[in-house]
């Protein structure tokens, strides 16, 4: 496969053509930025990093039955995906209440979630992608309300795949951010990342903090909390 | 029926017991607040106008089947009202962007809506009255799954009611905020107040404001404009 002209560039990864028909190519770079691009570093490593763990997270997904648009690792900060047109909203799904959970409810951070919360942010930096209902997002025609119903239903889905998978390697996933594509035929897609940047995951145990919170609050090696998360799930000897 | 102890005191009424059973006294004052809290006047007659209006509103109501807790108009500035233990739950329908929708959405102000939007916001002024989901409302245990679909249809009846009701005396409904409150045997009722404080009323034709927002942003005068309202409502012999 031939890497071809930039097709997007975002705060995290960079987008290129290829010579494969509906296929990208993806490059995680090592930019950090947190409150709508206020806070801005290069952490060198960072591209690396979430490149092998959302990697090997996708791959997981594939094989408990849940279509996304990974293809293939390419290298060290590369992967291959199908070609999709991003529906421009965020699907949060929350476990443990932490950030704006608690700051919107006052509920304590830590609060373990009956339930699983699902929320949607309309993608808009200059809005700061607010919190939008369903009214909202028919309002916006940002999806329609079947693709609505779909995205819940696959967000629930990964949260329980993902959340006995990190369980399984000794973390919390407390919550995480997922986004949506179509491709060609107008089917719904599973797309963009999964990694640190995207998820909050704690230790199991301590509740020791491995995620982009380290990055976010200057609380400690964002690199370091990565790494461990990507030795935890077993993929260290990448690269 | 007789006035006993102050429940409550809110930012534009008092809430009095009665020695009638379930029946409360609210008394509405000439307090003008806006940006929770942060904007505050006393502007003389305001409270006599919204009683008056409210009273109106919620008897077109009642004449049209929808169940509310006004009971009578006791006074220029005072009704008598079913007692009920409120849902923590301000719900807002809107017919034209104006406002928070405006900013959340980036949809210009003055927009038709094809159909209402609902929104639902948390009760709360430390945290702001913050938007929020069913899935936020179950977290919070605000209201039951049941309450909000009930809520929602409620909502929209008053919205379809006051909205002819409105144009039939030349405003248009932008928007409104209602309350609900739970009877003793756990009823869900239409409480709280409905007047210009808590509705966007424009001029149907030239869309002049004549609502709460004249005192939000300083361009004109609130009493000049809910009585413009009154009036139109063919309520101006009172008091």
């Amino acid at each position: 496969m031939e890497k071809r002209a930039l097709l997007y560039e975002g705060k995290a990864k960079k987008l290129y053509e290829t010579d494969v028909e509906n296929t990208l190519w993806v490059e995680y770079k090592d930019d950090a930025t947190a409150f709508n691009g206020e806070k801005k570093e290069v952490l060198v490593g960072k591209g690396k990093l979430n490149n092998e763990i959302s990697s090997l997270l996708f791959q997981k997904l594939h094989e408990e039955g849940i279509n996304n648009h990974f293809v293939d690792r390419l290298s060290e900060t590369e992967q291959a995906v199908k070609k999709t047109t991003i529906v421009p909203l965020e699907v949060v799904v929350r476990n443990i209440v932490a950030g704006s959970l608690h700051r919107r409810t006052g509920i304590e951070e830590g609060t373990e979630v009956d339930r699983p919360v699902v929320e949607f942010y309309y993608k808009d930096d200059e809005l700061g992608d607010p919190l939008i209902n369903d009214d909202h997002i028919r309002l916006l025609q940002a999806a329609s309300p079947v693709q609505v119903k779909d995205m819940k239903q696959v967000a629930e889905h990964v949260n329980e795949t993902l959340k006995k998978h990190f369980s399984d390697h000794g973390l919390l996933l407390v919550d995480f951010k997922i986004e949506f594509g179509t491709t060609e035929d107008g089917k719904l897609l599973l797309s963009d990342e999964i990694s640190p940047d995207t998820c909050r995951l704690w230790d199991k145990e301590t509740r020791q903090k491995f995620d982009k919170d380290l990055f976010r609050y200057g609380i400690g090696s964002l690199q370091e909390g990565y790494t461990e998360i990507l030795q935890r799930l077993g993929g260290a000897a990448h690269g």
